[in-house]
């Protein structure tokens, strides 16, 4: 069986990790996955939130969007309609949550670190996307903090990596990475987060059609940690070279 | 190894579904996981939304709130702040989702049903119960619809049922439907969703401190299985009742 | 003459006033009169709005909501809308100033007591049924604060005690504590919020259809003090039992 | 005893209605209570909300609000905050059901007349002023759509007339329509609506410090009765010049 | 070829500066261009912004606004709307940047004026008649808090004065100083600010319908300077008279 | 005297204009004026907003957005604050009306095409790179429209070619497109945007210190008109080439 693509159901789509993208922010990636395209900025500012202060440590978040016309569709701009939507506060949320999971908030030090992930073009799983170019883009950013001591070039506030991936069943086959045509037509959804140790930070399933049962959420989960492994991997080999600023 | 209240680790809290809470809705249910105690109040209506109008087929959406006191601390009333937060933004879609995964549009008719859940008292596990009440309010919303005529008396808008339960890891131990103190000092954190039959709905696990691993994720899935199954026994003795209106 | 219920022009419906409802909130009372059903709870904090700082005196507020499903058809969430209703924000000012006009902020000291008024079902008079509630709410939140010492034990933070009523002229009869089915009917309704000895705090009358006479106006009067009376009466043998915590 | 300004208890201050200020509306009314100043602007419109449509019946509406800097302190602006204040949501409403009672909806035909107050300059008592104003203005405007044939001019829209005035005890005295000065002391602040012919359409009294006694009460209903009918004296002798248009 | 007024295309139309409107405002000033009326109020605060503290700066901005009923069709409040349209936005930043330019903040010290020009009546050129007011009203404004010592009596806050007035080509005639009814129908539209002096603060031409050439924009520039100048001139007298406090 | 990035007074900075960006949009152009990056995306869609139905004409409106970190230091998202901002709002308008200058409503039939200008990276006359490249995605998206039939292939809906540049006054020189460094140090700002045969659509000058004489405009609005003409030159032969789609 192949797939709308070509590739095999183990195959990631082809992935880029552009570094460096924007001249102003601390770390800045540019992510595709397939025609999945996310920018992630991170920016890096002394101080922390208020219920924070004087703890002596830091803190994480992100923040995630969608260009009105990354989809094939115009979608009205969400400052415009004066409110987030439910589906852009959820992923906001979880993209902070797995970066999170890696950091040691002692080592940062009283700094924030804001993840921006504005999708500029979408072709489904544009969150793993995001988790997976942010985990490098704040990597970056703490270096660039290291450099300058602002955060103390000796301790080590990220713990690991993480990265993410989308896995589903479509047809009754067990997937990974889907892009838009395959999610769309699948029966189960589920994204993954794992550590570059192969631990979960995050599992994420729904059924979209069909109930699934234990034997497809292990099948899935098996897909999604050789993805993430792979995923790791390129990451390291991303973050191996040596970012001109 | 005994819980903070005595329970086993596999031992649900004391659990109670109230049905015919409220005069007013056509289903109305206020379950209770402990302290936790939930009003799920079901509301019918004609007609759908506009996109899914022509369609013969029927919708079901909820919507999760808190009272402003139900915690320990009171929280600021999103209508009083003019946004609703990312949690409950989060929650409400998860309380739609997992009613939408046991209901044949078709059946229903052109008729929407929206259940709204408001927490009274939380104690931990406050959308596990939404969920479990939610089903039983949507089971007797129904049933009143087919007494009436407004959904046909012939049709099975149910497809099935549908139990949730949290489940999570305490000092290395995996727990089944943790209270309040239990969810704050949990490693990992996970919401389970399962039809009647035993098939997953959704599986959501959050690592809150340290990534959990395969073994730990295949024993928080077992124990949630076993506590959504004791659910939807509890679902099915209160529907046995006859409903007075 | 008969009332829909049964009852006389100058009897009220069933009242019950239950203390300790929820176990988070300093006072927690749930007030029903007939099938009006209002949960008031009073949280307690250190501190003043900051217009306040610095001035010895106590703040009490109040915040007056109802549940989508409270009525007999479903409303939209003011949360989900964005935006309080006027009729909402009248209610909740309302509320607050008539448990103000019973409180010496010296005495209170710089502490806030917010009292979140939250209409669980609704059948008339639910404004008057929260006023009635939240002073003994609010009566065992400041009894909890002296009991911590957060307010000084000697003081006398309430100056005596609030109750409210709501009364009309339905098919030219005036009566007292109207339900819902009444209230629909009234050609004048009115609001009308007494202390223990019978003086009045707020008097709202409104023509809903016939402009009305001063004698009228003097009936309704009468009527309504002596429902506050009553009224009062009942508070008192609430706040007279143990309050177990 | 005299009052700030010399007048005695049951005297108004100056009053004047002046017809036609604006060229745009149809009806538009200049009113001062002494330094008070608001400007009512009557807005004919053909057709009426969509929950009246096909009903044959009109409606009246109408909206309050204070330049920034009618008052002694600039106040923000409720549009540059995003919304509405509950004080100006309340008198938007009473306006608004003010004039109601003395509309007939049949008469009117389905057309919406709204009334838009707006306080040029603050000194006490903006809402009586704008009751007393709108009044005016709506019956030009009436007179307006009768003159195009919009209402048929053999109807009678108008029922009657109203009027309001505030009244108040200050330093144990009942005084006839508080300036500001007057009004920042008052013990206890009343608003009284009344129709031409001496019935009440409205009257909210508040215990501003100490709660009020029923003979306080009387007092003030008999005052404000004076104070209506002479108002109501000077719209009947406003309206009997001819405007020019 | 005569205006539909009767002007010459060179023309002003009457224009007055009402000083001291306002009993409250610092400054206050009815101005009227011939039917359009807006109402400039300064008020004058101590203190700036926060990301203006510790400077020894002040400060001023400006508010605009339209009452619902200003233009011959009622518009939406924007309060009620719950937000700010663009064009007002545009606006009230226009007004301060034009006022600002006159502003030596080291002479102000660290206060806020801010100027409120509400549009009481439309009939073209609002924008301009408010800057043109706001001048006056904002020199009246700084001359009491220099007679209160709150700003130095012997510096100059003002360099210089500031007035502007609205150009137009319509039916191929330059025109100076558009009614409505010219400005519905011109080709170009143009707003210039200039300062007494002959200077320009602001130029701000738009094609309504044809691009136009440099001649066109030419000859706009030479009548709008001319009109500046003869604005500035009647500021100056307006100026001359002593304003009772 | 050389510039900051060592260029003549006259020079533009390094423009490209690159077509099919995105996959999903009818036009997208990432246009770049030197380090400013502005994605313009042409979204087509049938029909037109409610107030034009049945007028057979169609729509052009524009959006205008900045992502957070696209400039040096984080701004805070619009969609988060709940409201979009006055410059937001400004240039979006700017951008709307000056590709409408350029539209033959009849031509394009009733349909709508809306040109979202998302800026990615900030150095400086985002604005005016906003139009030049949102012109360019116009002429795709309606070429491809045409491709479609959905606006008739023998019509003409573009009546020209339309550009924009900024000039400003810094330390006494007129210099052209100026870079972020040079705007902050800037006295006198001018966008000026011009259609392809040289005349003007828009004229926006500013003081940003010192008001300027009409011979400072003068050299401003030579600068501009060059500049544009050379930006007309560069639109023309982007879209001289076959775009793929």
């Amino acid at each position: 069986m192949s797939r709308i693509d070509g590739r095999t159901p183990q195959q990631l789509r082809p992935v880029t990790i552009e570094r460096g993208w924007s001249k102003h922010a601390e770390g800045s990636v540019l992510v595709s996955f397939g025609d999945t395209k996310v920018l992630c900025n991170a920016s890096v500012t002394e101080g922390v939130p208020r219920w924070r202060k004087g703890s002596g440590e830091g803190w994480v978040t992100a923040e995630y969007a969608m260009l009105p016309r990354a989809t094939n569709t115009r979608g009205d701009r969400e400052s415009v309609k004066g409110r987030i939507g439910g589906r852009t506060h959820e992923i906001s949320r979880l993209v902070g949550r797995s970066l999170r999971a890696v950091i040691d908030y002692k080592s940062l030090g009283e700094n924030t670190i804001v993840l921006d992930c504005d999708v500029l073009q979408a072709d489904g799983g544009t969150r793993t996307a995001a988790i997976t170019g942010a985990y490098v883009a704040l990597a970056d950013a703490i270096a660039w903090a290291q450099g300058r001591k602002l955060i103390k070039p000796t301790r080590k506030p990220l713990t690991g990596t993480v990265s993410a991936v989308s896995v589903g069943i479509v047809a009754g086959v067990p997937l990974l990475d889907l892009c838009y045509e395959e999610d769309v037509r699948a029966d189960t959804d589920m994204n993954v987060v794992c550590t570059g140790d192969g631990r979960f930070v995050e599992v994420q399933g729904t059924a979209e059609a069909e109930p699934f049962a234990r034997d497809e959420l292990d099948a899935l989960l098996g897909l999604a940690t050789a993805g993430c492994a792979e995923l790791a991997e390129l990451q390291r080999a991303a973050l191996a070279t040596t970012l001109e600023r």
